[in-house]
């Protein structure tokens, strides 16, 4: 996803991708462009179905969304490959050489809260632009909302204490290494030990040593104090490399080297074992030796469900690396999420597939607030449909193809997503099995609905009414 | 992962990506800097344990790894993002503006079979250059092996019939878009739906129409005849956005109207609905009007657990585009994979943290051979052993920091591994719960072991013999 000089807003995104995009995209744009069909289509881009213990989601990547949408361009090498697969006639080729997104985008700001069959993004623009980019929006939104809600329950089960994202080795490719450094900040994380991340997307950057740093030198407390000469204000020992607790003694000792030339020992970390009791054994060590001001950090396959249980056994831990589980989502590493054709030229389509509801038109999500500031109940409702009582968050993000103003900084999405989890009643944030959170269809839609599925099914099934 | 003109070998893979870390990497390197450690480290790249229902690995994923340290190399921009973080010293930045990595690296080829705890890629090199690139490797290693892996297990479960990668959509990021469509081409899929890959790594590409293009035209059938105009050599119509059954029945009647004119309607697609009971009845159909040329082509949810259902129930299916369960490995989303430190200068090291092994000494891998050529036993030796009876299957790779030579071509990797896959008793590619094939390591190695773990209680437990 990078150019030779990465920065953050990728100005070239949609210029390296054009071709990333599923096949079937590029045939149907052919099949639009003989036919002529040049109107306008609206798509509409949602999640159907809570994956396990999952009752709210938070969304993220419109950023990289609206890079790609503002830079789409097919360059001549694209073409000449598209050429020499043989399917395509030079008319088309001709088109796309010019072909730019050109529509309009709604979307909620990164860092909502939103819920299942609602409404994250709508494109409206000529169908073959609008067709050409759903892969990329898909896989952009997917992915960065998923880990963002990931993230957000990690946020809830460590009530307060300080969550960094570990995950860079283990992310799926090297573009999700850095998706999900920014999503998990998004989602309240305190920062990433991923240096490109962090200069990419301004984060706070953490780490110190790992296990092959202990095992190169002669002992162990000769790395901890060649560590402490290279960081004297930066050290964090790890201490599990042969056994925590005797590891524990050998970085008091340091600390107290460290304490006696003036300066202080940070943190130690856990990486094995049962981190309740050894965070309790290490933390009563370091008390009695008057390093409380040295901070227990624990790393080793935390998710939310690691972080409770050992919350839950006492463990005394100050701050959190999360790594693999929350970097792939690992209980649900994939949203049903869909980018559906909600209306073409003046007509409202769905399709019927077994099971799948689609919900037609150009809408608006609107959200209700009890007296207190807390969420009440969502509406997903028609786009020109008003509620006097209500807050309506799709927002217009692009026009013409271009943004409609700068987006907000990813701090300031961190602040727009802690204040919208505020305002989410405790009892869906609970990590399982959590309720339905009450969304339903307003009577416009609803009765818009039901009639293009009547003339559906007349039409295609042979259905009377 | 791309410059602004991608092609299969990234020339830049380790400018753009030299930050692609973790902070530790870089501060146990300031570290290495200031001790004056520049002596030869060696690490083995291994995965701890099988997966739920993992029973061999395909390796994947070396050409991106060697593209990198080929290429490895601090920009000025980079140093001053570093510098910035005021955590480096000015001596060890400007170590940084010259570091490359000058090392050798032992690997097995993309596409063999492997197995737990068995070197995957063993880096040699001055310490701090062979630690700078733990994170990348561990990424680029761990994706395309996990999907390789999890594209071999579809392969056995279709039994011969095609499969295409399906999964761009919902991969985790844009890199795994790209990694996962060559991974899963290794591991013996025919192609992907993802235009880019097709042309970066010159895999077939497939694809036809969404429901958004049949819900566009005022009718099915008109969308039917549209798509036939533009690909009348090429058409696979998805019949299932209204109703499966009827819509091939519109599919029939436009496959003859093809027929007529002198065309082949190439295929139908099954997206929802009960696949085996579906496929028959819609066989049934196409037969009866004379199309059974015309395949039939399923996709939605497909993985080796789906595939291995729809033909125990019947199922008359042709092809299969796998998508997102296949594209993130739903299943075993992430493998417990480690970069260990094994040898610093002369000495073998190892970490004894809980419940976790690692091999010591610079290794070697040795794999014993019934005489029917089937695969019967492996064992991990050390370096310079020999076992005449066995094949050595780590190979160089790289030395002095330049690759020995060109790596072969994807398509030879493939057939690598199609041909290692052969040599795989059948027992352990069953898709639940297979069993253990042998592993055992070498009297040499297990000696070398006993005796540093030894050393180690005695250093560093204080346990005497």
């Amino acid at each position: 996803m990078l150019s030779n000089n990465p920065h953050i807003n990728h100005p070239h995104l949609g210029e390296q991708y054009a071709l990333l995009t599923d096949l079937y995209e590029l045939t149907m744009a052919a099949s639009y462009l003989e036919e002529e069909m040049h109107e306008e289509a609206t798509f509409s881009l949602f999640i159907r179905k809570y994956p396990p213990d999952r009752g709210y989601f938070v969304a993220a990547g419109l950023e990289e969304a609206l890079n790609y949408l503002a830079t789409l361009r097919f360059g001549e090498d694209d073409l000449a490959y598209l050429d020499s697969t043989r399917l395509f006639k030079i008319a088309f080729l001709d088109y796309l050489k010019t072909v730019r997104f050109t529509g309009e985008v709604w979307a909620l700001p990164e860092g909502s809260i939103f819920f299942k069959d609602e409404p994250i993004l709508e494109v409206t623009g000529p169908i073959i632009e609008a067709q050409l980019v759903e892969s990329f929006l898909i896989n952009a939104i997917n992915l960065q909302t998923m880990i963002a809600t990931k993230a957000a329950r990690s946020t809830v089960a460590a009530g307060g204490r300080r969550l960094v994202d570990f995950s860079l080795r283990r992310t799926q490719g090297t573009d999700a290494g850095l998706k999900v450094a920014r999503a998990s900040y998004l989602g309240g994380f305190v920062g990433t030990s991923n240096v490109l991340a962090g200069k990419l997307y301004g984060l706070p950057i953490f780490g110190t040593m790992a296990h092959s740093y202990v095992t190169s030198f002669k002992s162990e407390i000769e790395s901890f104090r060649a560590f402490a000469r290279a960081f004297p204000h930066n050290t964090v020992l790890l201490i599990d490399t042969y056994d925590t607790i005797a590891g524990a003694k050998k970085a008091i000792q340091v600390g107290l080297e460290m304490a006696a030339r003036g300066e202080r020992l940070r943190g130690v970390r856990l990486d094995s074992g049962d981190m309740a009791a050894l965070s309790i054994e290490v933390r009563r060590l370091l008390n009695e030796a008057g390093l409380d001001y040295v901070t227990i950090f624990a790393s080793g396959g935390f998710d939310e469900f690691k972080i409770t249980r050992t919350l839950e056994a006492g463990g005394v831990i100050d701050a959190y690396g999360v790594g693999t589980k929350m970097g792939v989502a690992a209980d649900a590493p994939y949203f049903d999420i869909a980018y559906k054709l909600v209306k073409y030229g003046d007509k409202p389509v769905m399709k019927l597939s077994t099971g799948k509801v689609t919900y037609v038109d150009k809408k608006q999500l609107f959200r209700f607030y009890e007296h207190q500031g807390q969420m009440a109940e969502d509406v997903i409702g028609l786009r020109e449909e008003s509620f006097s009582q209500a807050k309506p968050l799709l927002q217009p993000v692009m026009t013409q193809g271009r943004p409609l103003a700068p987006l907000p900084p990813l701090s300031a999405s961190r602040e727009l997503f802690l204040r919208e989890f505020e305002q989410l009643p405790t009892q869906y944030k609970i990590l399982q099995d959590p309720p339905n959170y009450p969304v339903r269809i307003s009577a416009g839609l609803q009765h818009l609905q039901e009639r293009v599925e009547d003339n559906i099914r007349r039409q295609e099934l042979g259905v009377r009414e």
